[in-house]
C-alpha cells in the first residue's frame, strides 16, 4: 500500500503544474497523463450544446499571463503558477494605473502569503490572484497587464473508465478535474480513483464500476444529460419527472446506476469524512458508515447538503442517486483551502494509500452485499448433518462461523441483506458473508 | 409592544370584576368589552340543545350572595369578589348554624388567605369559597346564608372573530371566557386573542384566521357540533365514524379548519409552554416548536394529554385537529392556579406582549409554510444566468442566500414543505422562504 | 408465594438425580413427577419420524457406566452424577491405556473441581466427564471402561397441559426437559412452568395457556412440525413459504398461537433477564418490558439472537411467533452453567417464586389488553351524568381514575391497545384497565 501511496503521490506530482479548467487543453493534458495508467474513453462536447438547463460554454485556452511594473518587472506571472490567472479570465493587453487595476487583483489578506483560487465562467471577466505581500509591495504607477487567453467554441472535455463486472449494474466513481494546482483539490482525488480502478481491474468485481473525470458542476450536468437512461431508465428529455409524488424519494428502478462515490480532498492530514447520499439510508451509505465504524479509523459521518462537489448534481431530485462522497478533510473545511497552500506538501502518499484502502473494503462490502432467502425458514435447518455444526453439545464458547451462519439463516427472510445481518449481531461482515456462502453452498439459502 | 402590552392589561383590567360562568350575563359583558376591540359575531345558543354527547345547561346568573355572622356583619360577601360563590349555586336564603354551614365552605388550607375557585355546573349545589383565616375566625352561632341566583332556562353565549385570508382554509385560535375574577386564567389569554386579532387584521394573511371566544368545554363543544362540517368536512351527525381504520389517525381532508391555537394562562411570569396536538406531529406543531426554538426563548414543549383546556375536546378521536395550547405557566401548574392569588399582580404587560410575539411569529410562519416542486430536478438549474448566483468562483463563503435556494431546490420534491427545508438545512426559516420566493418568481419552483 | 417457592424447590430436587436426555426413560420419569401437578398429555413419536428438517433420532438409555483405575477403584460412576456420561454415548466396554481414554474424557481446566455438561446426540461416540481434579489424580495404567446404554429406535418423548381460556387463542409456555442433573438448566424452568400452570387454573384466564414441557431444539422441532397449522394457520408441509415478501415479518393471522414465553434458568440469584422475541415490538414483548419496569425490579431485557433456547425454532423466519424467553441469568452467561456447579444450592425458593411472580403479573397484563373505540370520539362525552367524574369543578388533583377514563377515551381509535394507554400516559396498567372497564360498563367504548 506504501507502494501505492508513492505512485499516487508520483502522480499527483505530475499534473500539479498544468492549468486546468471547466474546458481546454489544461483537461486533455490531464487526462492523458491518467490514460498512462487506465485507459479512458474521453469524450470532447461542443460548445453551444444543451446540457440538462445549462448550455456547454466557449473552451478557454491560455498559453501566457502577466503583470509588469512600472520597471518592467513580471510581479505576477502565470508562469509561475496556474492559480495567477482568473479562471476563463478573458484575454487583455493594456497599461493602466494600479488603482485601476486593483478592481482586478484577488488577495486573501487573512493569509498574506496565499495566493487564492478564483474563477469567472459565466460572466465576462478577467482578473489576476495574487499574495497580499506582493500586492502590498507594488508601487503605484502604470502597470502592463497581459492575458494572452482564448474563449472560443470548442469542447468540453471529460473521461471514462470502466471496470467490468458481474453484473451490467453499475457503481460510479467520481472525480472533478477542473481545478488549477491544487492538489488536494482535486488531484489527489484523481490519483485515488486511478489506482481503485487499477486494483479492481485484478479481480472481477460484481458491479460494474464506472470512473467518471470530469470538470466540476459542469462535466457532471453534461455526464447526466447524456447518461440519463443509464441513471435514470427513462429520459428526462421525455418531460416532466414521471410522478411527482416519488419524485425524489425513490431509488430508480429502471436505471443501471446503482450506487456511487463523489471522491475529493484525498490526500490532507485530515481524518477520512463521508457524506451521505440525499437519500441519507442509501446502501452506500450504509457500508460506508459500516466499513468506517468497522475499521475503528477516526472518522466523521456527515448529512447531505445540497452544497460540495458534484454529488450536487447526482443528488438533486430528479435523480436522487445513492451516491455520497468521500473526503479526508471536507469542502472548505481546512484554511488551505482553495488557495496556492495547498500543494504537494499539503497532501502525503499516506493519506491517499489509506483513502484508496477505506474504498477497496466499502466496495468489497457493497460487492458481496446480497439479500438471501431461507429456503428452510420452519425451525432451524440441521447444520449438524451438513457438516456445518459441532458435533459435541454443550460447549458455551460457539464459534463465531456457527453464530454467523444462525443470524443467516434467521434474517433471510427476504427483508434484510447480509449487511443487516453484519449490523444487527454484530458480526465483522466478512464472517456473515462467508457464513452465506458456506449456506447457499449446502443449499440452505437462495439468493 | 410595549403599548400593546399596556393596552391588553388595560383590557384585562377591565374585564377582572366581571363574574363569568359557563352562562350568563357575565360572559355577554365580557363579549361586549373585548367587541370595543374587534367586531363579534355573538351566537345565543338556547338551553336544552343537544350538542354532541352533552345538553346545553340552563342559564346561571347572579345578583348578590352573602354570609352574614351572628353580629349581622358580612364576612362573606361577593360585592367583594366574584369568586366567593360555588359558581352555578342555586338560591338560597336561609339561617344555619356554622356546623351546618361549613359542609358547603370551600377553603385552602395551605394558603389560608387565598380564596379557593370552584363550580358545580351539573350538579346542583350552593356554597361559598373563602380565605382559611376568614373562616378560622368565624364564631359559632347562626348564620345568614343568602346567594340571590337564577338558574333557568335561557342560553349559552360565546362569540367569533374572523379575520379573512387568502384562502378559505382557517387557523382557530381559542380561549375560554368562563372563569370570573380570575387574571391569567384566562383574562390574559383574551387579550392576547384579541390583540392578536388585531395585528393579523392589519396584513391580508394567507389563512382565514377565526377566533372563538367560548365558555371552557361546553363551548367549545357546542362549537364542535354547530361547526362539525367546517372542522371535518362532513357530519358527525350522520352516525358512527366514517372508516374507524383511520379514526384519530388522519387528518380531516374534507374541513376546512387545518390548523389551531388554544390560548390559556397567557400573562403570567413563567416560560411559554407549548402542548403539542394529540397528533403531536401536526404542522402547527412543528412550527410552533420551530418558532420557540429558533427565537431562542426558554420554553417547554408538552406531549398531548387529555386534560387541560379545549384542546381536549378539538383533539378528541373523532376531530383529531392539529390544535395545540400556548400557554406560560401551563393548566395547575402554579400554586396561584384557580385561586385569588391569580390576580390582577400575577400578570403582566411584558408577558402577554412576550406571548402576543410569539403567536405572530409562529403564524407568519404557518402562513409562508408550502411545499414547491422543483421544475428543473435534474442538477441543479443554471443560478448565475437568471441573476440569483455569484458570478465569482471559488470563494469558500457562500451566501446564506445562495445555500437557502439550493436546498430549497434539492428538497423541492412534492414531500417537503419550506419548514421542512429550515429544519434540515438549520436556516432561518425567513431566509428560506426569501429563497423560495426568488426561485418562485425566477420560474424555478411552482406551489 | 414463600409457600410455593418452597414447594417449587422441593420439586427441583425431586427431579435432580435422574438422567434426562433428548429421549429416553429420564425424561419419561421427570414428566410423571410433574404429572403428579398438573396433569399432562404425553405424547411418543417415533425414532425415524421426519419433523421439518430433522429426523427423530433413536432413543437412548443408559444404566450404568463407570471408569475403574488400574486397581478396580471406579473413579468416575454414573450412579454418582448423570453428567459423568457424554450424553447419548453408545456402549462401550474395554480396557485401555489412559493415553487412549483421554480422549474420550471432557474436563474444565479453568473449574478443576466441576464436571462439565457434554453431548453427543447426532454423532455416534462415547465419553465421560469428570472433574479436572479427578484426572489429574489418576495415574497411567490400564483403565476398565463401560458405559452400559443402548441407543435402538423408540421414541422422543414431550408432554402438554392446556389451561383453558375464554378464547382458543393460546399463549405457549416452553421448557425443555433434556438436560441431566442441572438445577437452574433447567428444573428450575419446569417447576415455575408447573406452579403457573396451576395459578393460571385457579381463574379461567382471557386466553388458552398451553404449557409444553419437551427437549430442547429436536422437542420444539417436533412440536411444531406436528402442530405447524396451529402455529401458522397453514402447514408448511403445504411447501414454500405463502408469501416471501412478507415471510418473517408478519404476525400469522390463520394460527391460534398469539404469544409465548420459553422458561429457562429461572431459580439462579441473579436478576430477571427478558429476551425479546425476533419481531421486537410484538405484545409479549411490550408486554414484559411494561411489567418488569413497572414491577421496579432491576432487570435485563436483550434484542433476540439466533442462539439460547426454543426461541430460537418457535422464531424462525417461518414461524416468526411473538415469542420471548425468561430466564434470570441469560443462557450460558453464568461460571457455574452446564456443569456440577449448577447444583441444588445455585437455585433458591425465592428465585423461583420472584420468576412465577412476575409471569404471573405479565400474563395479567396480556390477558386484559385490548383494543377498545370510543363510540363517542365527537368531543369528550359528559362523563358526569353517567357518574364519573367529579361534580365539583375547577380543583387541580384530578384523580388518576378520571385520568385514566380520559387516556382511554382519547386513544380508542382502533390504533391503541390499554397498554399503549398506559404507557402513553405513565399511568399503571390497572388503572388504565379499571377505567376501561367503567367506560365499557357505561357503554361508553367497544371492544
Amino acid at each position: 500500500m506504501t507502494a501505492a501511496g508513492d505512485q499516487m503521490y508520483a502522480l499527483v506530482e505530475r499534473m500539479y503544474p498544468l492549468c486546468r479548467s471547466i474546458t481546454g487543453d489544461g483537461v486533455r493534458a490531464t487526462l492523458d497523463i491518467v490514460g498512462e495508467y487506465i485507459p479512458l474513453q474521453v469524450h470532447e462536447v461542443p460548445t453551444g450544446t444543451q446540457v440538462l438547463d445549462w448550455t456547454v460554454p466557449q473552451e478557454w485556452n491560455i498559453r501566457d499571463a502577466y503583470i509588469a511594473d512600472p520597471a518592467g518587472n513580471r510581479v505576477v506571472d502565470f508562469a509561475a503558477s496556474s492559480l495567477h490567472v482568473l479562471g476563463y479570465s478573458v484575454p487583455v493587453s493594456r497599461t493602466m494605473p494600479l488603482s485601476e487595476l486593483r478592481g482586478h487583483l484577488h488577495t486573501l489578506p487573512d493569509h498574506p502569503s496565499w495566493v487564492p483560487y478564483r474563477t469567472s465562467y459565466y460572466k465576462p471577466e478577467w482578473g489576476f490572484c495574487l499574495a497580499q505581500e506582493t500586492l502590498d509591495a507594488m508601487p503605484d504607477g502604470e502597470y502592463e497587464v497581459r492575458i494572452d487567453s482564448t474563449l472560443a467554441d470548442g469542447h468540453l472535455t471529460y473521461a471514462e473508465h470502466v471496470v467490468p463486472g458481474q453484473v451490467p449494474d453499475e457503481v460510479i466513481v467520481s472525480c472533478h478535474v477542473c481545478h488549477p494546482s491544487l492538489a488536494n483539490d482535486n488531484l489527489a482525488g484523481i490519483a485515488v480513483a486511478t489506482f481503485l480502478a487499477r486494483a479492481l481491474a485484478e479481480e472481477t468485481p460484481y458491479y460494474t464500476y464506472r470512473f467518471l473525470f470530469a470538470p466540476g458542476t459542469i462535466g457532471a450536468i453534461t455526464w447526466l444529460a447524456r447518461n440519463a437512461e443509464r441513471v435514470n431508465g427513462v429520459s428526462p428529455a421525455l418531460g416532466a419527472p414521471p410522478c411527482s409524488k416519488s419524485l425524489g424519494e425513490e431509488p430508480r428502478a429502471g436505471g443501471r446506476v446503482k450506487h456511487g462515490v463523489v471522491l475529493a480532498c484525498a490526500g490532507d492530514p485530515g481524518q477520512l469524512t463521508y457524506k451521505q447520499s440525499r437519500r441519507g439510508d442509501a446502501e452506500i451509505d450504509r457500508v460506508m458508515r459500516h466499513v468506517l465504524t468497522a475499521s475503528e479509523r477516526p472518522h466523521r459521518v456527515n448529512e447531505f447538503t445540497p452544497y460540495g462537489y458534484d454529488e450536487r448534481q447526482f443528488c438533486s431530485p430528479g435523480f436522487n442517486l445513492g451516491v455520497g462522497s468521500l473526503t479526508r478533510t471536507p469542502y472548505a473545511g481546512y484554511p488551505e483551502y482553495h488557495t496556492s497552500a495547498d500543494n504537494l506538501d499539503f497532501v502525503s502518499p499516506e493519506a491517499m494509500a489509506d483513502t484508496l484502502a477505506v474504498c477497496r473494503e466499502a466496495f468489497a462490502v457493497l460487492d458481496r452485499n446480497r439479500q438471501y432467502l431461507n429456503l428452510s425458514p420452519y425451525g432451524e435447518p440441521q447444520l449438524g448433518r451438513r457438516g456445518l455444526y459441532d458435533a459435541l453439545g454443550g460447549r458455551s464458547d460457539t464459534k463465531q462461523a456457527q453464530m454467523a451462519m444462525l443470524w443467516v439463516l434467521n434474517l433471510s427472510d427476504g427483508e434484510h441483506s447480509l449487511l443487516d445481518v453484519a449490523e444487527r449481531s454484530g458480526l465483522p461482515f466478512d464472517t456473515v458473508a462467508a457464513a452465506a456462502d458456506a449456506l447457499h453452498g449446502a443449499g440452505l439459502i437462495k439468493a
